[in-house]
């Protein structure tokens, strides 16, 4: 795939990619992603990262069954940024955050503290059950 | 600020910040924040970056004149990615993007192919020629 000659990978041979839910608009998650992973997400027409952590490809909702639907795919203009339209599948509204929330930016800062905004949709323990 | 403590800078000391724009939800730009950068963004309630290219504090407009205003600072659910809802001052619609575009993610994949897709609405040269 020529097109993943075009990114600028990073030193570890990484890109950050923003994941943003199609409908709404709201930005749900950050992560990134190797060639492989880009490959895949594109073939597959689903978000597949690389997880840092623990050092494999990632198949975003493989355990949960909160698959991303890639909708498009954008570059920024200096080719190191990957932005991602999705629909957070599996529940609705969607689920992204590991801690059951819609969106993974639940901390807001107020009068300079971090504090949790969003309600917890679903238990995280009922979602990596199966 | 204690606010600055609860992050999980990263080796080089940075953060990624995604800066999206209040009114509409686009995502218009990427960039990354020293302790410094967002103790200074806090108090401004503007955008100040920490450029890596140039190894120095960017306060983003400085040169363009395009502000952004900060209505909202976010967290991620590992302390490690920050999401800031922005109005991008200077010009109607705002200009992020040092092309000229509205939004840095203006490159679509299109059948394999990164095409550009939005409009220039004003001269790079004109930009930064104050």
């Amino acid at each position: 795939m020529n097109c993943l000659d075009d990114i600028k990978w990073d030193a570890a041979g990484l890109v950050p990619v923003i994941a943003q839910e199609h409908s709404s608009g709201d930005v749900l998650m950050f992560a990134w992603m190797n060639r492989e992973a880009l490959k895949r997400t594109i073939e597959l027409g689903e978000a597949v990262y690389w997880s840092r952590s623990r050092g494999k490809l990632w198949h975003k909702g493989e355990e949960s069954g909160h698959i991303q639907k890639v909708h498009e795919l954008r570059m920024d203009c200096d080719n190191d940024v990957l932005l991602m339209r999705i629909t957070q599948q599996g529940h609705e509204p969607g689920i992204a955050c590991h801690t059951g929330r819609h969106s993974c930016f639940y901390q807001r800062l107020e009068n300079g503290v971090w504090t949790a905004t969003e309600p917890v949709l679903k238990d995280p323990q009922t979602i990596y059950s199966k």
